[in-house]
């Protein structure tokens, strides 16, 4: 089985740590290729990089030739998983809902932290859509920007830990979430430091993906993610022409 | 004062209908510009080509070089208001939610008519995110694609009236929204055969968009919709490299 | 085009200052009239007062004896508007509902800053009835009853920015209502001291009154807001006798 | 124990026969008190005529000059019961209240049957801003004005039963609240009929008030209900001078 | 008329309390019968516990051979009500529901302090569930477990006391109501010293059971709460072999 | 790994229909175990046979002296999990979640379809628990009690086919899960005569144990599910004394 993971940035180094991430808990047999857009910024914090990564994740995967069986968007509270459903016949799975999903099987209310304060009410908004906020008992930033996290990874963990001690004492979660693609592989330090179950999205991301697969389930596509009607499309440099 | 108004849509004649309207409604010394975006789909029906024209939207008004003082994005229940607000300082309105907050104002419920019905969940999704669905009573789909809506429009009055008629009747709607902007001047002959108010989102969105700039209200800065950090934009052949 | 603004309370100033404020942001062509109710509380600040005003408006609406195209009822979170749009045909705007209608264009979130502690759950339950609540951050009191406003303004810019700072920080909103007609005109110093745009309900109410007149929309009478039945009515002193 | 039960009506005939049924399931040592407002309409059957009886049911319990121990407001779906609850210390109890309340007790699901159409989206408001609407299954009109209620009780019945059943067989409703004062009386024959258990709000009501005074416990004052601060109140000619 | 009041806990001390709490505000000429489970846990405060309570009390009523006319199941938050729906044609009343009953008569919004934080959950979903939840301000733990408040009462009172005064000030609770049937008789000490009304969910439950069984009313038998079909039901030690 | 499948019926053959299913899906080196409880209803149709059930799972599970790696309680709708989530330290997944939480995966909105009308209702209550019905469209029933499944496949896939067609077309269901653990085994036919994906719960919560057990992931026991505190548990039979 072949995944596709799909990082929303243009930042390579962090496709491959996803990547690396997503491969370190797949089932043996099962091929992570991890993608990097041709094109957005080096990091998303913010709806008009989200949508500009929606598209260049689009775009991405319909670059890619070889055949492949589930795809992942590697984007916490980004836009664009429902033009893939659209564009593709393979199941999609959104890191943001993956996590999400995942903690409500571990404990009554679950907390996202974050990266910065701004992408809070993105990540909230992606999850109400979603129908999964009703147990989300807060998201938190821990401040740090995207690249940061790469940068200096132990005083992302502090800050994220920061805001999961906050989260379970004031605002009662039981889980966390890790917030952002560029988090993964931090949950086993932050897991220890809280005492809480911690979920990495990519991981769950690819449990899931991989479940599907193996259930023969895929999206349906009688209504919302049928496949786009026949259209002229014109001016659009990259891939989508279709 | 000068407002752009965008069409979704690659059609030019549509958007030389909508701004045809959006000039018949504005007051002395507004001047409405129309513009057509420079890539994406003919006409938007789905999640991919509503991702493609979110971003396409955003490129052509960064592309306009003269000044202006607000933006409506003149596509029913498409992506990417969020990120207009972001890079602009002067407001913006969506005729989505034109439509429905001008519509809470003349009835108790308010039904939307739409076209197909794969851009319903598209509909309902965007007004739960603006948080004007809760009196909504019902998105209808008249069944006509956007450009059949131009080819003969009084099929397409039938249409909407046999839904809107619906609307009232079985989902208690008092009052119905127009749900494309492709439906631009069809208000009054649809209030004429059902009785109740009809609100064009577009003209709708005109007149607000005025009253933010006579009252100098735009959009808050603080957090959601800040301006997007300084970023490394690569790969983007259009306007929107910033 | 004519609108009539009605005052809640009984108090001559406040009336005046609220018609002086819609006055002052209405299109050129537009006369605006202030109403004092006949009888009532010399200010509004509870139930029993407010369902008293929702009759003393509707009685002095009833007894304007010219025409006129909307009307405005400058009262923040009273009751009352629903009576209004049965007896009348012309557009009715409640300045609690405008000023959430206008504050939901401009940011993800607003909160609203009242009067005294004893109002906040009247306003929570208009916006809540009026499906307006969902992106409500907060409704805060000043601690300042309304005719404290007048007696000392600055002291109510010092009270209404110490709350609208407390919504932005630890609320998280964007926008800030200000939650009485009688604090029509302190919008742009509080604007000025908090950084995030105010929406005065009042001047809002004057630019959606005159867009509903000019967009020829007015309440729909097929069901809620029927006219009245003919009923006999015993006992009433005032003009409501119809 | 003497409690005042208040028609919103100024219908004397419908005050007794609500009165009535009261005492017919009072408790031994209760003394029931029915009470006609001074003015107001004939039948309430809207906003306007429903604002106004909110008053008139104020006017006229302070007009009352013997001790009593609680209030009932014998009206479906009114306006006024907070304003009743700020002027008094003793327990208000509104019937429609009162008969959610007490459905819930008796079914996963319960409807309610009232009087006009035009009357449904008021009763619905009520109950939502009461929170007792989540498990309400719809409020069905059964098209007769409350004074075709007495005028031919036998078409009442029909009519009643008509949209029980469909509310029990369509709506999945378990218990049926009668949705008007004026069906006081009604209950046992629809309950034969539909087979589920009948709710009569005036009835529930009256065995609610006696037990809050039982209990000793009351309208709490520390905020939404407590006692209207002194005013100046003008111009009216009733009993709410205070 | 008799009424079953069944403990959830097998601790007969809180049997006994519950009971003579139930008798003091029972009408004239009901007899209270308290019981006991026959096993369990000697105090609820938990899932686990719960779901055992909630067939031991099942159990227990089926035991009880005498005839009674209504049920009280007298644990807060505790699983089971609606098994004993099912089993029993006489109405059954939860002490949970009922104390959130009362309090809705009572204030805007009430609060609910319990015992240990474990529980809080528990009970918010009962509440939740039940259709009452809406006008919750907050559900508090005084951090005491359920059998240090018979051993030390007025350590209670005061923990309990801490908690009310936060619920008022911080979640602007109106209405207190005693979150544990081991609380039974500490209201009006917790009233004195918090000013607001405190409502104990068993005497609240006694006053309901006693209404709806002298409005002749009962559970509804249509769908969810019908008896039980006919079942092979094996293995099974107790009372519930039907 | 070893995975414990606990049906909620007596009936062992349902219990090897469920485990053969089960085995079916899982990956290379999962056993699956299937548990029949020791008491209970040959079939469980209702919440007194489902509060038995619970109970009589936890006592199953307890039982059970080998060591094995995550439990699924397979039943649709029935109350117990949390229960399970205290006692136990490995990963409990229920099979209601496992179908919805994995067929919002694959469309916009899903429908159940159940057996008896009567257990609809307990099925929405749990979904709206577990935060997961949002994005339900409906739960329809089939008719067809528990054991009649077994008794005649092919009536029953007629049953359900039946209902999905209307959950697809009335209610806009895109994704159907079977409701009911005696479906297992269904699946496959049902997607290829309505055209969308089918979700069986049973194979769905293999794929969750797995992917949980595989990412050392647990429920939290910070607070709703920490271990019961020690306590006295008097007159228990079985295996819950603990």
């Amino acid at each position: 089985m072949r995944i596709l993971i799909v990082n929303v940035n243009t930042t390579a180094s962090i496709t491959e740590a996803i990547a690396r991430q997503a491969q370190a808990v797949a089932a043996p047999g099962t091929e992570i290729v991890g993608l990097t857009p041709y094109f957005g910024a080096d990091s998303v914090e913010g709806n008009f990089e989200s949508y500009l990564a929606a598209i260049a994740v689009m775009d991405r995967v319909l670059a890619y030739d070889q055949p492949y069986d589930a795809v992942i968007q590697a984007g916490y509270g980004e836009h664009g998983r429902e033009g893939l459903q659209e564009l593709l016949d393979v199941p999609v799975v959104d890191i943001t809902e993956a996590g999400a999903s995942t903690a409500m099987f571990l404990g009554h209310a679950y907390s996202v932290v974050t990266t910065l304060d701004r992408t809070v009410p993105l990540i909230e908004d992606r999850l109400k859509l979603a129908g999964l906020y009703q147990r989300c008992a807060s998201v938190r930033a821990s401040g740090l920007a995207v690249l940061e996290l790469e940068e200096d990874p132990q005083r992302a963990v502090d800050a994220i830990v920061r805001q999961a001690e906050r989260a379970v004492q004031d605002d009662k979660a039981e889980v966390i979430c890790l917030g952002c693609g560029g988090m993964a592989g931090l949950d086993e330090q932050i897991r220890q430091r809280t005492g809480v179950p911690v979920v990495d999205g990519v991981t769950a991301a690819v449990t899931i993906a991989e479940s599907l697969v193996r259930l023969g389930l895929s999206t349906s596509k009688v209504r919302t993610y049928a496949k786009p009607r026949p259209k002229q499309i014109i001016g659009w440099p990259g891939h989508l022409r279709r």
